[in-house]
């Protein structure tokens, strides 16, 4: 029997680093990571099909159509989805899916696929949370204060995850999170086969 | 609120490299490793206190009679048990515990400790649990066929596991090991003291 892969859906404050602790899960663990399509505007150095698909509104309402998401939102004024194929070609090839979305993301992800690994990354403080949101300078007073108060919001969510992961060290927050993704494997229902051919061999003594 | 370390408990197969395991274990992730006290014969190069506590059968007895271990059992007839003392502390210093004990140990161990964290380690399958048990050149065949069918009445045991790790590479296994660890304290109900805050913090906005 094929293993199918495991979805893991990534979500956290803006600001919490949530961008960076993705990018290193797909360089140390070898993570397959799904790009999500967003009709919010390109910042400074992203690139298209790398960061996100950047779509215009009337596209991506074409795509919501023709059901080639497996979940969108709406987050700050602009769209976001996930593209299903991607997705779906990756976890029948056994290979574990990243998706980095927002919590409604989450909690549509959670009701279509009840396996998915729901993962929530937080700043250890709101403090630290703050100083980041303002460290990375490409965004006003009035956004930052927005972020916060969808934070305020988020945070009311948290119930949704199951796990609650601090990015105060990434390389601590990465290797967390592969914890709870390797750990998974090693549950036994997940290696009944094993177990059985084993019982077998062992029957003969 | 200090936390409470965990009590991880592994079992498995003689020849499956549980020692090693163990070892490793200590050496590269600190954690406490509770030493059995056993009545049967040191091998060469063990060492009382550190591979086990070798204790004369009438000591044995008077230990279990004034409730100085959390478990004990008979096992190929000798008594092995788990010091109480050293566990108890341990835990209560927020530190991870692991024991090294038999099926029916554990299965004691859960009883008492609802939250242990049981593994079975195994080997990849039986033909190389047999090539470690000759491999070792300590046992003579007659034991290592007792330990084949001790092996089998093990198997039937499984259940009892959480979880089942293959040791097949050595660092693989510990690593393994590990994230099972690692994973359990990023669950969001070990960490409501945290997200309580983060809400309290983001609430003025």
């Amino acid at each position: 029997m094929e293993k199918k892969g495991n979805l893991i859906v990534i979500s956290g404050f803006s600001g919490a680093g949530k961008g960076t602790v993705v990018k290193k899960l797909v360089e140390k663990y070898g993570y397959s990571l799904s790009v999500s399509a967003t009709t919010r505007a390109p910042r400074e150095g992203e690139v298209d099909g790398k960061d996100y698909y950047f779509k215009s509104v009337s596209d991506f309402q074409n795509l919501i159509d023709y059901n080639g998401f497996i979940e969108w939102a709406m987050y700050v004024e602009n769209y976001y989805g996930t593209p299903r194929k991607f997705v779906e070609e990756e976890m029948a090839k056994g290979n574990d899916v990243i998706l980095e979305i927002e919590v409604q993301g989450a909690i549509n992800i959670k009701s279509q696929y009840p396996d998915a690994i729901l993962i929530f990354i937080t700043a250890p403080d709101v403090a630290t949370l703050k100083d980041r949101l303002a460290g990375r300078g490409t965004e006003s007073e009035e956004v930052i204060l927005k972020r916060l108060k969808r934070a305020k919001e988020e945070s009311e969510d948290i119930g949704e995850y199951e796990y609650v992961v601090v990015n105060d060290d990434l390389d601590t927050c990465v290797d967390s999170v592969n914890a709870i993704i390797v750990r998974k494997k090693c549950l036994r229902e997940n290696n009944i086969e094993l177990i059985e051919e084993l019982q077998k061999e062992l029957s003969v003594y």
